[in-house]
């Protein structure tokens, strides 16, 4: 069995998950975003509890960020404190296991790939769609991590030159128009103008505030602003994923994220989008556009597994 | 050795090709466009010519289309009349020699990585300039071919949403904007339109025609209009880059086609664009932008080359 640990910005969740993919036992504190050395002390700890009570043979973190290809440090996190770390190496002195860290997106794609949603697929791209867009790729059972470590963050492509203004410098990146945060902002503007059909989602987020879960409930009841909102959403999700494909010809997608909770409200304009945008439609095969079937816990059992066959060699 | 065919709409040009690269004997012919059939007596008159003067172990074929993952079917090819041709099987009945068949750009990426400006880089993605945008992406000395065969087609990503119509049926592909047609289309206009500082490139494109070749060299003459339209090919073909970067992170970018005659009037813009663009931009380090240095023969010893490994169980 191996430990995998999913450190976000809010808060950090691990888990003893053994060789069939199941969590046995699960921990969950607030995230150490103070210091690297407060993460680093939260991960003994969190290791060493969970280590005294099963027979543990490696240690796999999964973090937002950008991790070198040789899974032992952190470039740069946008949520917590890491700047260049060494945290796997740091970890490796203090623990007696072997120690690997790894994106989250890429956590979470392996786990989707090996136990999940990408089962049997040759090339998977996974989307998760929460705050921002994380992605990953993997190719014939290989998570693949670009020359630097950096690949995946489609997000960041221009999709919409001079578009709407993204926080890392460009405009028009694809994840201000397909993420939580996009929806949220949207669904925000329409509250705004006082568009009059957008009633119920002005009184509903006075009631408990705007957020991406409102808004997916209330569409799922059938308020059609808030679907609207969610379909444009998915729509240019579906005209993103015509790009990746027209590149990279992936058998599977795979949709995660809290975005992704909306299910077919999301994933059926997606779908639509997508085959109506992909190049050579009609001479070639479709790409399955599939939900993530892993939840939360896919970044806990895929930065697990990662590391288990790691330490084997694998 | 082994013979590589490179088959494109107007010529097919052959050459067996040493271990170490190099093209020891080329035959050029006209393309047999005009049916399956005729295609295939070509290529196998081709290699039987070759094969009594040259010790040939296998035969690979580069063609503009879509080939199978197992590499013997071309399932649709633009400028030729092969749908769901089986080529390699028909031509391994007929030739006592393995034969293998892959897409054009897949063969010039694979020669440029083994034998020219990819040397030494983990994953590097080949964009050729020519009417359109081949693309072909290698990754740790492996091509990579998608799931069905159809990866490397970012020229038909869409750049400007409604943008510049594309023959895919999209609007707004990338190739549309970086590409030799894009450079003569944009130039006829520039002429069209009455540009009073197109006076130079008006008259040559009366005496001579106006073609790719034509803009370049009046740009490297030092005609302003012809090297802004290049500039302008250029500073696309950066922004393209960036997106790929954000997404597949490689360390080299190989420029080929015919429009990298142009040289830095082409490569310069697009450097400047890249990293102007690039997401994350001063916390990694730049993919570097280089001209394919095996010009015209790229096809045929990437053809040859793949085929040669596949045969040796490569």
């Amino acid at each position: 069995m191996s430990i995998g640990i999913d450190i976000g910005g809010t808060k950090l969740a691990a888990g003893v998950v053994d060789p069939a993919g199941r969590i046995v036992e699960r921990v969950e504190r607030l995230s150490p975003v103070e210091s690297a050395r407060d993460a680093e002390e939260a991960i003994v700890e969190v290791v060493e509890g969970l280590g005294s009570r099963h027979a543990v043979g490696a240690v796999g973190l999964g973090a937002a960020g950008w991790v070198d290809t040789d899974r032992t440090t952190i470039r740069f996190s946008p949520h917590l404190a890491w700047r260049d770390e060494p945290l796997a190496l740091r970890l490796r002195e203090r623990l007696p296991l072997p120690v690997s860290v790894d994106n989250d997106a890429n956590a979470a794609a392996w786990a989707e790939y090996v136990y999940g949603a990408g089962r049997r697929s040759h090339v998977m791209v996974l989307i998760a769609l929460g705050t921002g867009i994380g992605g990953a790729l993997v190719i014939d059972g290989r998570v693949f991590r670009g020359a630097w470590g950096l690949a995946g963050e489609w997000g960041h492509a221009t999709v919409v030159p001079q578009g709407r203004p993204c926080a890392c410098g460009n405009r028009g990146c694809w994840e201000q128009y397909v993420s939580g945060d996009a929806l949220v902002r949207e669904a925000g503007r329409m509250i705004e103008i006082g568009e009059p059909k957008a009633t119920a989602l002005c009184r509903a987020a006075a009631a408990e505030g705007l957020s991406g879960p409102l808004v997916t409930r209330l569409a799922s009841q059938g308020d059609r602003v808030s679907g609207g909102l969610i379909a444009e959403v998915g729509s240019w999700l579906g005209q993103g994923l015509a790009n990746l494909a027209a590149g990279l010809d992936p058998d599977v997608f795979v949709i995660g994220g809290g975005v992704c909770e909306a299910g077919n409200l999301l994933l059926e304009p997606a779908r639509t989008a997508f085959a109506a945008n992909l190049t050579g439609r009609g001479f070639r095969p479709l790409a399955a556009i599939r939900r993530a079937e892993l939840g939360n816990d896919a970044g806990i059992v895929g930065a697990a597994d990662l590391a288990r066959r790691l330490a084997a060699g694998a």
